[in-house]
Order: structure tokens, then C-alpha cells, then sequence
């Protein structure tokens, strides 16, 4: 087991949906910002990775296991985990507690290392993740086999301006996002996440369109990020009905 | 002078853009996420407004001052003052202040007290303003005249899911975003906003198609939203070329 680290945070107006509850693609950002931070209070920065070996993390697969979202003005805890890692993937653990507090979200994802120029996956060097404690293990834990989607519901978007981040790609909360546009409104205001698996495979530029892929089967919704480059995020949602209550 | 509040705040990842600073429709967010934490405190939440009185607040110009953007990371400090009210308007001003305690943006902005079942503004009660200590004044301050945009360039968007707030309405902060990806990505990448007037009208709701329309004069840009239903968002920016020091 590796060293925790947690924040608190309250879920802002802004980032409230229409059934007052946080949009998932923010949870996702936030986590994202708390393992960065614990990075950042171990001394190992983005900065540091880059400076020295010229690597930057990149994520490559969400399991979500939602309980319940948290709601408009809640106050959360976030707290993160590096748990193991083997020759190429780090994985790594988000819990998220209610206010009264109880774990109601748990996240599991995957980084891996990538060269800042050649974009290619390198080896994990211990030195590089020796302080976040985690265990060295030798098995390769893998996601869900997701099929391609033969037949889909298909919408147009466009990467714009302000989803690019620092980096010059579209932020990872952009793919979650225009997948959660493919669904019907009526759906998503009556219905809640309750396990999310989500793999990213290639990074996106600024002016490519995008072609949001949706098949839908009762509770289980598939989803596939495109461009003229081919398949860049897969996801599978199960979903639950929601609770007024 | 009304009783301050203010908030710290470390700009994330995920709302720094691609020039490394905060994203301006973010900064609003978070600007109006402090002046509701400062009703909250002073026991004035959104909830005992509408309980008692069916009202709620809705904000119709900004004017934002703008000596520099916050940086990827950088610790901020967020303060607001309610400054002064008349019969209809309620005028609240915003400080930024940088790392090194310097203010570096000032927001001015007017507010409105709008009935939620008839969307109508209403008058101001001395009852409802009283816990922010502002001044009660007669002399309206008024934004700048928008002169509508006969030759524009238009771009078609529309309203997706998330851009929905709580109240199933188009969130404030959409409208500037929208602004945005009316212009130029190299003059983004090349410049940044030095003076914004931003003007709300009317609200937007789910599935309108959305016209932006922008004209723009050198380091001046005017920008229009516009539905079906007409006219729902004014601005104009002034810019200065980014200076990489």
C-alpha cells in the first residue's frame, strides 16, 4: 500500500449538473489535480519529471465504482493512492467521501510514462516512483475487453479552443464530456453512473472533428471517441436509475 | 463600502489554458462561486432567498480590469465587496490579487433580484441587501452602449447538456466561452484581454442553436449571442499582445 494523500473540496455551483449533483467529467479533473498535488507535496513535479528525464504522466484507463455522486455544495474528500506498479503502468486509487464521512466513489486508473517528444510509452524507473511507496508487482492488471462498436448513433463535434489544456491536447475530461452529450437529455436527468470504465488511446488536437459513438442497450451504455485518425477513447457505462431520495 | 470576503484559490490544471493561465470564463465561475459563500456566511444563501421572498439573483454586466492573468498553479486570492445598491441594481465588485499580494484584476459587476416564476426583476428590499453593508444609492451606473453588429462573422453552436447549470439554464460562463471560440487561435495564443464589458439579456435554454458572432477592429472585438429568439449576450474586448516576460 502506498502513501495517501487527500483534499477537501466542495462541489461549486458551476460544477453542478441539472439534478444537482457534480458533473462527472470534473470529478475525474479533480482527482486528477489531487494526484498531481500529492506528486507535488513528495517533491516530484511535472516540472521535475520533465527536467530530468524527460517524461510526462499520462493516464490511460478509469474503473469508476459510484455509490453516489456528490451533490451541489457537499463537502468531499478526495484522497489518492499510488497502489502498485510493474515495468509499464502505475495504478493508482481515488476514494471519494460524502460529508458524512462515507466512501461513496472509488476510482481506479492507470498511468503510464511517456517521452515528451517521441510520445512513446518507456519503462517505470523505481527512482521515479520510489516515494509514493507503492508495491512493485510483477502482474499486469488489465481493463475490460471493449469490442468495437459495429453499429452506433453518431454525433459531430469540434475540438474547440478552451478544450485544449497546457499541453496543447484536448484535456481528458473532454472525451468523458462529449460522450455524455451522445445520450438523451431525458436519460441523463433520470438516470446516474454506477460503474464507469473509460480507456484513452490517442491524443487529440486542436480543429479535428470529433464523432461521438454511442450504443445503448437498457442500462449499458458503449461509447467511442473518433477522428479521421482513427479510435482515440472507448468507455462503458452501467447505469442505474435515480433516487429522488 | 460593503464587508469584504475572500477566498484562496490555486488554479488548476485543468482551467489554465494553452498560454499557461487561468481561462477567463473560469475566473468569472469561481468569482461568483465567492460572492455566494459570502451570502452563505452572512446567512443569506440562494435557499432562504427563494423560501421566503420566490426570488433569486441573476447577474447582467461585467466589467472586468485586467493588468495580468493568473498563472498555471499560481496562489490567488479572490475578494468581493457589495458596493452599492438602488431600486433595481445591486453593484459588487470583484479584487484578484497574485501571488505576491499585487491586485491584478478588478471585476465590476451589477446584479439584479429576478422572481423565479415570472423571470421578472423586481425592486430591491432594503431587507435582502442589508447583511452585505453596501451603500443604498439613486444614481444608476451604466455599461458602455453595445451598438448592435450589422457585418459580423458568424459561427453556429449548440446548447449541450453540460453546459446546463442547476437551473436548467445555459451557465453564465458558457456565453463568454462561446465568445471565445469565435476568435482566431493565434490571435488567443498571441494576445490576451486587457479591458471586458459583458452584458447578459436573456437566458438560453437546452438545444438552441446558438449563433456567435464576432467583429473585430484590430485590438477591439465585438461579440454578439444570438438564438431564434434574438439577442441574448453582448460584449466587447479590448486586447494586448501577450508579453512572454
Amino acid at each position: 500500500m502506498g502513501k495517501k494523500f487527500q483534499v477537501a473540496y466542495q462541489v461549486p455551483f458551476y460544477e453542478s449538473d441539472i439534478n444537482h449533483q457534480i458533473k462527472v467529467p470534473h470529478l475525474l479533473s479533480f482527482a486528477l489535480q489531487v494526484s498531481g498535488l500529492q506528486s507535488e507535496s513528495l517533491g516530484n513535479t511535472d516540472d521535475w519529471l520533465l527536467d530530468n528525464f524527460n517524461l510526462v504522466w499520462v493516464i490511460t484507463d478509469y474503473e469508476l465504482d459510484i455509490q453516489r455522486l456528490p451533490r451541489y455544495a457537499e463537502n468531499i474528500v478526495v484522497e489518492t493512492e499510488a497502489i502498485a506498479y510493474n515495468k509499464l503502468f502505475c495504478y493508482r486509487k481515488f476514494y471519494i467521501y460524502g460529508e458524512d464521512g462515507q466512501q461513496i466513489i472509488e476510482i481506479f486508473s492507470t498511468f503510464v510514462l511517456m517521452d515528451y517528444d517521441t510520445r512513446k510509452v518507456v519503462t517505470v524507473k523505481d527512482e521515479i516512483v520510489a516515494p509514493y511507496g507503492s508495491e512493485k508487482i510483477k502482474k499486469v492488471i488489465r481493463g475490460p475487453k471493449y469490442k468495437p462498436l459495429k453499429e452506433a448513433e453518431e454525433s459531430l463535434f469540434h475540438v474547440r479552443y478552451l478544450d485544449l489544456d497546457m499541453n496543447g491536447h484536448v484535456n481528458n475530461s473532454k472525451y468523458l464530456e462529449w460522450m455524455y452529450e451522445a445520450m438523451d437529455i431525458d436519460f441523463l436527468k433520470t438516470h446516474v453512473p454506477k460503474k464507469v470504465h473509460l480507456k484513452y488511446l490517442k491524443e487529440i488536437h486542436y480543429g479535428k472533428d470529433i464523432i461521438t459513438r454511442i450504443k445503448q442497450d437498457g442500462l449499458i451504455s458503449q461509447h467511442e471517441i473518433k477522428t479521421d485518425q482513427g479510435l482515440h477513447a472507448q468507455a462503458q457505462i452501467e447505469w442505474r436509475e435515480r433516487n429522488e431520495a
